[in-house]
């Protein structure tokens, strides 16, 4: 069976104007790779309805899952709810739970502008926040979280078990001084002969003018990943070059 | 006039898998900024053609400018140039100059492999590699850039003469210990009154369980920024906070 597959839209001017270094795209990534789900698109785009509502559409309607980050505070520039709600058609209503959430969480500071963080799409499912009280919420195949990173890392832990997960990746890198482009027509043939696998290669400039590269095989396949990396182990070795291997989850 | 407009397509799997934090976003994000250029969009996909040929003729005919990274290299996964040519209906050619470009900086260790980064789109114009040699390359609204941040830079810079400028960006920003959700309202207020700024408001979370907030105004025109950065000050005082000013270009 395949893996289920997702996408990420990053909802905020930050990231764009060049203020914020996005870090929430990495995080999600590494987390979806370790359930078994394939990351096959992020978009970034401003605080917009018009633009929330047609990039939501389309990844929704593509992809398995959809996670958004960012919008869902209570400031004027907060406008994910509601967009989210229109992209589904469905109205912007008061969720019960989530104001007594925010209710409980503020005690006395309650007030008209932090309950405008319980409004959700209609038939909303909650996702609950560990870190500031205000819930993000799930419509379909789409979640919307936090944008705070922080925040968002809490609220997406929490909403794993809902997620069909797949069988995991691995990924193991070789990393030598060898030219990339030397080895690159027998790095087509290994990745040719190993189809179940990804093999990327990527060139490094060190200091000094000196070159290197990282060759990464990824999958789900622990045994053919072997394979595959023996196989470009081998022909690095062949060349006289030394390598080094390093394994991740 | 309004500034141009601009969109980022990353093309790599390396981002998606969460190997790679990117950060070619970034650097290219504050740079549109400093030439009052306005990045709209920015999409990550992976080293598939069809993906690489529908983002790049949607955000090509959406957009003044867009600036791919990525995939122009030597290696299997390198498939980018043959893709945009496709998104042109152009033939893949081997560039003469860049042919020369390539002998030249490799001297004897030229071989096919290498050669194979002088293919670009028919009528292609060259963007020029300061770092590794092999260029990158224009077609029509569309500009091509290596992936490896180092080269990626180099080469933007070396672009920036042929884009059609805009007003630079300018930002402020307000720090103050005030909960954001206090000053909401007021913050709108603020924002209708100053409708060529966009005030951006970020809430942080910080030790020990204290909140923070982070209001952003950004814009073209300086006197506009200050006036409304004088509003948002003058409210935050009067609630009996203190503040601090950033400023950035």
């Amino acid at each position: 069976m395949q893996n289920p597959t997702a996408a990420i839209l990053i909802i905020g001017n930050e990231v764009l104007s060049g203020r914020t270094q996005d870090t929430n795209i990495n995080f999600i990534a590494k987390r979806l790779s370790t359930i078994g789900i394939c990351l096959k698109e992020v978009r970034v785009i401003p605080d917009l309805e018009a633009m929330i509502i047609n990039s939501a559409q389309s990844l929704a309607n593509t992809y398995d899952y959809l996670f958004t980050t960012g919008g869902i505070g209570a400031t004027h520039d907060d406008i994910t709810a509601a967009s989210i709600a229109k992209a589904f058609n469905r109205d912007l209503i008061i969720d019960k739970t989530a104001e007594q959430i925010l209710r409980d969480y503020y005690q006395e500071r309650i007030n008209e502008t932090r309950l405008r963080m319980a409004r959700v799409p209609e038939r909303a499912q909650l996702i609950s926040n560990p870190v500031s009280g205000a819930p993000g919420f799930q419509v379909e195949n789409v979640f919307c979280l936090a944008g705070v990173p922080k925040v968002m890392q809490a609220m997406f832990d929490t909403l794993i078990p809902k997620l069909r997960t797949g069988q995991p990746y691995y990924s193991k890198t070789v990393k030598s001084s060898v030219f990339e482009n030397d080895i690159a027509q027998d790095l087509e043939g290994i990745q040719n002969q190993f189809q179940q696998v990804d093999i990327g290669s990527y060139p490094s400039f060190l200091p000094g003018g000196r070159f290197g590269v990282s060759l990464v095989v990824r999958g789900t396949d622990q045994n053919i990943i072997t394979q595959a990396v023996n196989a470009i182990c081998a022909m690095i070795t062949h060349r006289g070059h030394t390598l080094e291997i390093e394994e991740s989850k």
